[in-house]
């Protein structure tokens, strides 16, 4: 699915809901036993209850190489399980020299097939080219996340050049986006940070940003949707925890799905406040 | 294997050379076919030859995702195959807010059961904190890497504070050598970047090194083991295509022992130099 395929989704369901498979076989509910298979099946219960309110998902890398190649081999099946309705995003923060990201980019995007995949700037230009290469497949590079290390050295101010001043995100975000295009680059800015969100949109008015930090991490939607939507929204909010373990019963798909229907309904009304104020 | 088993293993065998496992499917020698079962006849082959030369291996995870969960299975048999008398490192470039990083940590400290993993420092402490909490095992995190990107971000000169300035690496540095100790915590240092070893000693004279970019890179060894050597040794070069990649013929494990041992001849010199002039 390519950029403009999303936006069409976003605004034919009026959601821009990402639902994070963050999925720990630890914590399986009531009545699963802690197998691979059992994590595919809930997994497959969750995309099942949740396909109508959202438009994208994001798998959280980790909590499959926690199993190994039975948790890769999850991670694959869980990614097939999708429809190609759904905008696919491996949450993997990859980024190393050129040759090692080319080898990244092939494992993520031809191997597994996702449509996007996370990056870490670190390690700069050479190190996200790689994934950039891939024209129909979108870059998504972490700009300034939601957890409280975020302050150890993404929001250090640098020494000003020419006069102005900027924080190492800033810079991160402004040199990144040289490099692609909204339509194969986007940005990951942490819904715990809304009130950088109008800087970075005066950077970035066209590229998308992912918004992980809604729900658990308590970062407020409205407060997002309000200071980053565009015209063209521009925005997929991330909720992982909130609600795959909406419960830990048996029930957990039903109440993953009034969750993610909650998530679906307020943003409908963030897009027509939008469409109404612009 | 700790640190300090690690020391004792470079003063033994007078060498501090790290082969890196870059395992390409695509590069396997004349007569291999490209599958999953060749590459792990490769990587031991290579670990069998090089076995005296040198004390540790780095196992980078790129080469083996690329496969998926065959290559996870080959990157895991890699792992087992290494004997006890050999560091093992994870070249992963993890790094994510604090829930999703003790996954990873799990996923390479517990499920594959390396010594070491390499971390990316950009999101901060909550992010690396995870790693360190494994007291026996040692995080490496990026400091100064050898790709020409480091000018990106990595060389940015901070805004000055108490009068002092630094670049955004040597800051990385200086904070996260607050969150470990020398048991526990390395840093990459590209051997590309010998010019600013001297001042990261100068930071950190008790940690160990991660030194990749001497070889295919042109990193000079002589030049890190000048700079950068400490009373511990404190160093572990790395070098993986010059040695796996030493002949794509059938003697493609005598060629890469050749290298291997050219590199140790060196370093035992280097060793001895280190001594004669402390």
């Amino acid at each position: 699915m390519t950029v403009h395929q999303l936006i069409h989704a976003i605004r034919e369901k009026k959601s821009y809901l990402c639902v994070g498979l963050d999925t720990d076989i630890q914590k399986l509910p009531a009545g699963m036993s802690a197998t691979p298979e059992s994590m595919l099946r809930f997994n497959q219960a969750i995309i099942d209850a949740t396909l109508p309110y959202c438009v994208s998902y994001k798998i959280n890398t980790a909590f499959y190489e926690a199993l190994g190649a039975a948790g890769w081999e999850v991670m694959a099946e869980t990614i097939r399980y999708i429809p190609p309705t759904h905008f696919v995003i491996a949450d993997a923060k990859r980024g190393d020299i050129g040759n090692t990201s080319s080898l990244y980019a092939r494992a993520f995007f031809e191997q597994l097939g996702v449509d996007a995949v996370t990056v870490a700037p670190y390690m700069g230009e050479d190190s996200i080219r790689p994934f950039l290469e891939y024209h129909d497949k979108v870059t998504i590079v972490l700009g300034l996340t939601s957890n409280g290390g975020a302050k150890d050295f993404e929001l250090l101010p640098l020494a000003p050049t020419n006069g102005s001043s900027q924080m190492l995100y800033e810079r991160v975000i402004e040199k990144v986006a040289e490099w692609g295009t909204p339509s194969n680059l986007m940005f990951v800015t942490g819904a715990t940070q809304a009130g950088y969100l109008k800087g970075i949109r005066s950077v970035i008015p066209e590229h998308f940003l992912l918004v992980p930090g809604v729900g658990f991490q308590g970062g407020s939607l409205q407060e997002v949707s309000r200071e980053a939507m565009n015209t063209h929204v521009g925005l997929l909010v991330n909720a992982s925890r909130a609600v795959i373990y909406a419960s830990r019963n048996e029930d957990f798909a039903q109440e993953a799905a009034i969750i993610a229907q909650q998530y679906q309904v307020e943003m409908a009304g963030y897009l027509d406040d939008f469409v109404a104020s612009s």
